[in-house]
């Protein structure tokens, strides 16, 4: 089976937004065994959008598209479909009801609720686009909204059990693993051994700001069992365990299950730290809170610090001086200090951009300080230094492993 | 002129890489006024590769496409361009003669350094890979690697110059315009009427969690300034001015040129609303920082809030004491509280998922509180609660206007 991503938006080829639509959809649908054979972006413009979708019908027996189903004047995704499937629409009674009944006395109902009459219709959990299915002669065209949440929504929900479904022989055992700290590197060699003795088993390699995943996708689930147990051979202490891959939930099943609290000190992660552990439903039942001190006044005032003059506020005494003003101001049993040099400005020849200082610790214990020495722009280092110290704190808890085994410390 | 991007990789295929080189590329192309019809993503096969560029070649005037130049077997866009073109390869002595001089005795300079009789070559400042450039019979086609470091040097020290050269009438006029708390049903009647006035003019609209930017493309500046004082007739109070279009972006330039300082109390965002501001470099020069008080134990502590068993967490009284315990313990001149159900769980009957308090306030004067019913995911309750408290923000300080005109006020 062929299938083809169509992602529609001017705003793509703009340069306006990265197309995460279709790494998300590729991870989904590679991950299930499916295979996709090419991509285009076309323009929010009539023509350009019906000969596109035309064409990647003729080349493709799937067709998945994502953008231009919203209800103002530059969405035309449907209007197209349903003409190259020669479907008029209708108002559909039972969408519209439900439209309501989740958002109100709303303007766009009446255009929500109308589709072509040939499309199946895939309910938006998040929004009001629907998801439109066509299916003829062979070929199917599967229609999702552009925004990230409710194309992930809809395509959980619907789009995968629907080709799972039709296309059922296309069935892989696969499994996800993830890795904190590690990097693509690291994992390099013993993919390549177990490419060569697994020559049939796909492998995935996803790094994501000092997380990384490993996907196999092989042809029986003793062959992937099997492959894990030489991933984990090698790098259990990296391993970590959560359907969502994101550290957060996986110390929040640690934290929660062991009746332990953790509150933060942050300077330059300045609130993505905390962000990150409340993005996790039920992350109230162990995080207690962050001072997330951005200003020297702040550091002096509610952690007490004492040694910004001295050492700067880039330094070991001060995120030691954190973490010991969250024993002071907080219960709780865990916590994190860190500051450093987010950049791109504010760098210096002793502290360069990228260095970040953080202290880890457990209450009654001595703390563990270690320096970062991180290499990129503004978001990546943000982004790298929250899930690193993440990874260390969930080593040091689940593992008692030392917080900063990889780190230049001192 | 039209234009076509092809992106060459089974990594963006497999979602195992976002494709930045797109949306890199648009960006420059479009900065200049050059207009981008379509792009595609093509695996790395022989077949594939061939029929696409092909294609793409008889679609459009210019293709730019990126990868598959590396000295590897799986790097195959040379060959397949120099077939499309009918050309032989020959060995370039003063290619050979640069790479070694940079890069010593390296394996790879044989083969880097063969290129198709018929190419002109950009030099790579980075790689060892050379930019190639086939022209004839009036199709361009333009090959660059896809390590986006070596793409971007090639592309700014020659493709820009070389289109402008050759194509130095052909330039668009566009603005992107930014609106805080603005939804597309908002927009859209008077997009409708534009669109029925300017119809050769191109719009687009871009929703992202309480910010809607707004893409003007016309064929002349006049048209498109014309353009844009309508929508500010209409829209002004919504209107920020921001180059990346974020309001944490335009409300820092505010406060910056303004001298004034802001801090936060969050709850249910925990950290995120801090996280939007300190994304922007340069936060530290108004942002003093945030009391993430999730828990019910920190709320009183850091801030004196009394009225959580009276009131519960998610409540007027409880956002307007967290309020006041920010002006008591921060210098700050402004500052925000916010304390809501994020979700899925911990709704009530009386307060459910989405139900956000929040109070907005100058020092000295009475706070403004309000109450946002949301209806996303805990992700989207969480981000639209930011952006729409940003923007609130920014149209009090900038214009004087209340920060809760469109919300329910008790």
């Amino acid at each position: 089976m062929r299938i083809e991503l169509v992602t529609i938006g001017d705003e793509i080829l703009l340069g306006r937004t990265l197309n995460s639509n279709v790494s998300w959809m590729a991870r989904e649908l590679s991950g299930c065994g499916y295979e996709i054979t090419k991509q285009v972006t076309l323009p929010d413009e009539k023509k350009a959008l019906t000969e596109g979708l035309q064409r990647a019908l003729l080349d493709a027996d799937v067709v998945i598209a994502t953008g231009g189903l919203g209800p103002t004047a530059d969405d035309l995704t449907k209007y197209v479909a349903a003409e190259l499937f020669g479907s008029s629409l209708e108002y559909r009674e039972e969408i519209a009801e439900q439209l309501h009944r989740r958002f109100g006395k709303i303007a766009s109902i009446q255009e929500q609720a109308t589709v072509p009459v040939k499309a199946l219709c895939l309910p938006n959990p998040l929004g009001t686009a629907s998801g439109l299915v066509f299916c003829e002669k062979g070929k199917t065209l599967i229609l999702l909204p552009g925004v990230p949440l409710e194309m992930q929504a809809i395509f959980q929900a619907s789009v995968l059990s629907y080709l799972k479904e039709k296309f059922p022989e296309e069935t892989l055992y696969q499994k996800t693993l993830h890795f904190s700290i590690l990097n693509e590197n690291q994992v390099d060699p013993l993919l390549r051994t177990l490419q060569k003795s697994y020559p049939e088993v796909g492998f995935g390699i996803y790094p994501d700001y000092g997380v990384l995943s490993v996907h196999v996708k092989g042809r029986s689930e003793d062959q992937v069992k099997g492959i894990e147990r030489e991933f984990l051979q090698e790098f259990s202490p990296y391993f970590f365990s959560s359907p969502q891959g994101k550290i957060a939930e996986a110390l929040q099943l640690w934290f929660v299950e062991n009746h332990k609290t953790l509150s933060l000190a942050e300077s330059c992660t300045g609130g993505a730290l905390a962000s990150l552990i409340t993005e996790i439903s039920g992350a109230s039942d162990y995080f207690l809170g962050s001072l997330v001190t951005y200003s020297n006044g702040w550091k002096e005032k509610f952690l007490g610090v004492h040694s910004l003059q001295t050492q700067g506020a880039v330094s070991r005494d001060v995120v030691q001086e954190m973490l010991e003003g969250l024993w002071k101001n907080s219960a709780c049993d865990y916590g994190i200090a860190v500051s450093g040099v987010a950049g791109p400005s504010g760098g210096t020849l002793e502290k360069p951009v990228g260095t970040v200082w953080a202290a880890i610790g457990k209450r009654g214990e001595a703390p563990e300080i270690g320096k970062l020495q991180l290499k990129g722009s503004r978001k990546t280092n943000i982004m790298m230094t929250c899930n690193i110290l993440l990874g260390a704190l969930y080593r040091k808890v689940t593992q008692n492993m030392p917080a900063f085994p990889l780190i230049l410390d001192r």
